[in-house]
């Protein structure tokens, strides 16, 4: 991997929505107001990068409004680089929206998507002069939520992921399948096609299974995968949800050749799931670019169990945090 | 029971009052505004109905003023038919109220009413013209608060049911024992004269034992209810609070002669516990409609859990949670 | 006209959008919340009149989605019919929305539309029974925004205006020009075509100069449409603007050949300016629903001039505020 | 008058309410949480006068709950001795409420109020031990709302006025006519039963003339009244409301024979027209103190418009805001 | 003990601070608004005693502006005497601030102290006319912050400590060691020089072991302290915090050279951890203002697992939260 | 002036403080919550350049902890570049805070600051590294808070401002005198200190005959200036205040020797009258950067009276807001 002084630690690429949820535990039906946030999987990655010291930049489609500069002031506002965001003028140009309905047991969250014909799904290869950014990053990480935006989407996946390989980027990829924008099986196909592009993997038993027809635990998957795909690095996550208001997290690591099982998962008193995901990414790259396996795995976990306690998708996880979480297992308040 | 074809599925009649509620668990005491909203047990069930697809109207008198009008905008907003309200010019007239506490363990919850002299307590039988509504009705369902409102609410109650079994509408009745309204004594006296109206029972062990001197398991109550009074529905509910931010809720129910057992109750996360019993006679009216007993226990039994996670007296429910809730307990975030 | 024992005064048809409107002055750039309520020029006529007394229905389409039935929900809130509207299980059915920012001078409030492909963008004639429906009204009213939404829009629009008019029902039409929807050029063509089937114009000088090539005052460009297109009723409203914290509003109005000059306006303090030529569109049709012109123009003004004090596209008027704008020109408080 | 080492400068005795308001400009019809604060005309002179220095006390009956203490509370909160409170227990006392809604020209702000049958309206001149509580008093301030409440507040007020009489303390009275509590007729009646019992009159031109028949200016009138009723003081008070957002306040003084005319008024931008004239009062009896017309006269003029811009009833006025009153004209930030 | 009849059952004396808490359960770097309420033991001691009918003294030193002003009033509105506040006018002269975060397991609260330089770290001993005081007062409480904050207010401890007891007040004392404010060995010395003044000591086994040298059980401890320094009353508290929104609250009891075993902690759902030391304080000093040891035990474990179900420091109980709490163990809503 | 491609336009360096304002129109004392951005002059003009187009860079010294962080947080937020900030890891560093109260005629706003012994009170010359800033930077802009804050302020003021002439960058100054941070006399002489090495000054008439004893019109004031000292580009603000919620603002500007007078002032609708100087700097400068007289006036005009129609000291202000400026005299909405 390129080292340290190097001009962007990771560089994502991604929609980012506008996040309107309803206040208070309200139902949708019944507020009269919406807390309004942003969210995406990519920029939430970069952002929770950058909370914790890395120099991340996060590349987008946005419209020139308020709603596309309310996303990139808070790009900025974590200390992301949006420099390379594409602005638009396009007057029909629009944010993507999510609307989300806090649960409580026997009730689950939800989520509504409104982001069809987002200016984020027009984005295209070529509007982006890689060949100045690629050389200057050593990670670039993707999600698999872009390639079902659209077909200029899928299209600027394969060929991002390919120039980044050439200018010997890392390329990550975190599968994130999303039911309502495309089929399993159309899913399945493209996976199975960028796979042999990716370096590091974050997936899950029940991904594997069920798009790459994988058996056996997670070690078996990763040995498969990695024999098959050549991918150094794959994580797979496991997020339990006994309850709304309770939940579990632990992941496991294949890292150049070894395998780390899953430590054992702590109850998490959960303020909002959303981005517990995109936090274990964050935590894995940050170790990732120490290439040191156990704090990837360790800071991948921590960052996803602190990240459900915080309001929001992006994490507002800073370096004490880390440290309180791993001296500390005692609740009182800290003075 | 009368088919479908009939204009409304259940009328309900009673108060409804203003709920003043201290926000974000403050006490009453520390806080500097209420969030308001309405409650009232026959609204509850008729709103709770049409939230599932029934057709049903609310019926109560109202003043002429602002206050008067939220309460029936919030009643016509769920879908209720309110085109039968007795409005009051009367200067004096008012609509009840209560403040409500949210508590925490070891501190209860708490209501304080403010319902006296209220333009509902004044409700009396000559003032609707019941001979245009009833035969249009397929169930009419009142509590055991209105007789315990005043006297003339009191005549009402025992003239509505009857008037409501002459046109051949199912007769439901809610106990509610509410001891800030009568004693003991006066509450049996009344209730003990309005069983042999009443043909859907909503009540639990302990009332039976108080007040009728039931003894036994809840099947042998039902017996006996049953063969003295002639109720052909009997659902005694029972709703446990371990804590106050946490619940289990179930209930049984004899139905034309065959018992259902309760089923066990789940964990429930409590955002709002007011209102659970009237969500229960909600779903259990809803299966009375389809005439089927297993649905009305398990839609009462839904409807009363996912009511307690929803903040307010009106639960909100819509289909797509009660498919949510028996086809998955699983309660990671739907999207 | 039709007489006062229909089942509908007035109808009307259009699409509702979420109104989501940055707080407390704030830009929408810098807030964390947006109030969230419902804003489109036919629902709000329908709304308004509704509070003054007149029985509305609300024709539009919608998802079947919590989005959905919000809309569905306020317009209930009312007492807007609402049992006409086409409901959609489409999952990439959306409701439009629209960003609102106030304003102070010298900033003007802002307001950016994200409407694109709306369920209600996709309105088709056919899917209501209009055949049930336009025998039982005395007015059905629509705007043109409307026709500007889609093609299939446009269509339903010039069939509903004949519809009406076959059978009886008195035809309302609001230009309501909107840019951002359509040229000027379209949209005249557009106007042109559909002024033969309307019995009732609410427009105002500016755009019959644009549209209409009229040329003099109020009187002489209303003799000359009524002359052209056999209009009955034209109301041409002016509001003004010299302020974002102030306005004023008057109309003139000519009524079956008579000519009603525009009242000395008086000042507002504004709340919130949307809503006000709906406002006054209702106060218009209440007064034709009376048959009484000069009762149509007080309290078009009146309601026009009302509505800006209050927040929200619906005005919230109800009797008792026409009778103390009648009776007082004095702001102390009212006891 | 007594001098200043007595224990309270000013008593007052009446009825405090909670003031629940409508938030942010909305109706009551459209709000989903009310501003809780309280509102008593005597209990706000109280407040103002702790505000600027003086020793009060008030006195009045609450019910032993949470509202009765909340109201108590936000008495001490401002300084004033509630140690003479009658607490009540009786589970049907309430304490009386009033709804608000802040209006916007040409919509006036309106009081709702909900106060029949509250603990304060049984309040009797034998609960509380006046002969320890007046001679340690300078002042004791009744207004003519309590009257009208009820018979036996009818009673206290004239037990009270004679016994403060002859405990030496000054009497003051503010007329305040209420048209909801009682006829024009009634209220003059006890108005001008109760005026020989009266050191300090608060009224206005208009009641003059109504209640006493009485006829000229200002200033003939207090020649006429003092003639007649042997009152040392007296104010008339003129509040304008060209708009609801603007306003104007002056006063004139008959101050021991002497006549002093009301100085201009000058431009208010109001927040919250209510308790101007308590606060009018506060100041008035504040220069009384002082025995010193001047100072009467323009703190009284002062704090009436400070008041107006102040949230609530009370007006949260501290010595340094009168500074600022007085030494400035100019209206830019004080840093 | 002194007896009931003097004028102050309790004195404390101690800074306060203005609390600052992020809302809603976000992070401090994430709020556009803070929750401001006010915070410091000595005060949330005498409030909570006023709060179940002590009459209650605290003393203090703040700046006369709107934050000192603040301080005062919500000390006011408890109940609590602040007539012996020393005000400064120094333009200079703060009120203390702290910052607070809620958590979520696992990422604990979070306070940040911005105490500096405050009026109150600026008392003295000199300023106040305490051979006017202490004579009237029962009971004088302090804390080990007190002398923490500066050299004058150590020696302000020292003296006011001594001229309690030469008084015959008691003289209570909470340990409190704030490691942000001094080190061990500063705060060990000075606590052991305290000792020997002190009738009533809070503390708990871990502040036994390092400050005192202490081993063995609690009760082998009270011995040796008991011994050591005449102290008469030892409190050993013990709060748990297995999660941030669940914990346990137990103490246990040394009185007169009787010890009372804590008795076993029930789950408490936590709305607010802070100033559930200064609720069992208060709880205490109750059962000792009676000389009823097994009162103080029950009433300070009561009031520190209720003080955490209520937010701010202030714990806002009262004495039918102290019925409930004894009374019942069943979390249904009170009506 | 150096051309358009150095890496920043203008650095500021300054001081920024937490701004904690009481909402909704309330006072301090009254208030339970307080609305949180952030205030300091230098970085307010970095951010209102931001948000018009031109490259900022930010100086200041801050705590490691969620306050220091909030206030970069929010510089980022804007585009502005913080890279440059030093960060202290004193546990005893302290962010200032000014607590906000708005006012209303007659009752003026104030600000109660608290900012002593901030972390950037304690700012130095030698902790940056100017000798790779400075070459980058087109202009410097300081203001006369910074060496009014500390003596290891005054000196950074005085050394930065030779600093950047030595390296051709342009030097901007901004009177901004505050006199409760120094004396007139001490301000004056530091003032006339700086004028040798400052090419851009921003002052008032008033300001100019306290401190430099200038004497006649502003062009007059002017011309002796820029003989005296060679200052360039001198400019005078004038905001006027006839009430707290309307203002007016003009400003003259003399630029390399030719003088412009100040267009004439309109009403504006004041929401917050802070930083209206800061937002004229702003614009000024931007002018400058493109050395055009005239748009350096216009936009310095335009920014300060938009500035005031927006929350918060930064303005938010974008370019489109400046095309409606000039465009439009008409404050409709605008769709």
């Amino acid at each position: 991997m390129k080292q340290n002084n190097y001009r962007h630690d990771v560089i994502t690429l991604g929609e980012t929505m506008l996040r309107l949820a309803a206040p208070s535990k309200q139902r949708l039906e019944q507020c009269s107001s919406l807390d309004m946030t942003v969210g995406g999987s990519e920029l939430t990655v970069a952002a929770n990068l950058a909370g914790i010291g890395a120099k991340t930049a996060w590349i987008s489609r946005l419209p020139e409004n308020p709603m596309g500069r309310f996303v990139a002031n808070k790009a900025r506002e974590q200390g992301v680089d949006t420099s390379r965001i594409v602005w638009t003028n396009d007057p029909d140009a629009r944010v993507g929206l999510y609307f989300v309905e806090m649960g409580a047991k026997p009730r689950p969250s939800r989520v509504y998507y409104d982001r069809r014909n987002s200016a984020a799904s027009r984005m295209t290869f070529a509007e982006t002069n890689w060949s100045a950014l690629l050389p200057e990053a050593r990670i670039v990480h993707m999600s698999g939520i872009t390639p079902a935006l659209s077909e200029s989407c899928a299209g600027l996946t394969f060929d991002l992921l390919k120039a980044a390989r050439e200018e010997q980027c890392l390329v990550s990829f975190d599968l994130n399948y999303r039911s309502k924008l495309w089929s399993e099986g159309d899913a399945g196909e493209c996976y199975r096609r960028l796979l042999p592009d990716i370096d590091i993997l974050i997936t899950n038993r029940y991904d594997c299974e069920r798009f790459f027809s994988l058996k056996g635990d997670e070690s078996e998957m990763a040995v498969e995968l990695s024999d098959k795909y050549s991918i150094r690095i794959i994580a797979f996550t496991s997020g339990e949800a006994p309850a709304v208001w309770s939940g579990r997290w632990s992941a496991s690591l294949w890292y150049d050749g070894e395998f780390f099982a899953a430590p054992e998962a702590e109850e998490i008193e959960v303020v909002d799931r959303f981005g517990a995901g995109d936090a274990f990414a964050a935590g894995l790259l940050k170790g990732v670019l120490e290439d040191d396996p156990e704090t990837a795995l360790q800071l991948g976990n921590a960052m996803a169990a602190i990240s459900q306690t915080t309001f929001g998708d992006i994490a507002w996880i800073r370096e004490h945090d880390l440290t309180d979480y791993f001296e500390n297992k005692n609740f009182n308040i800290r003075r």
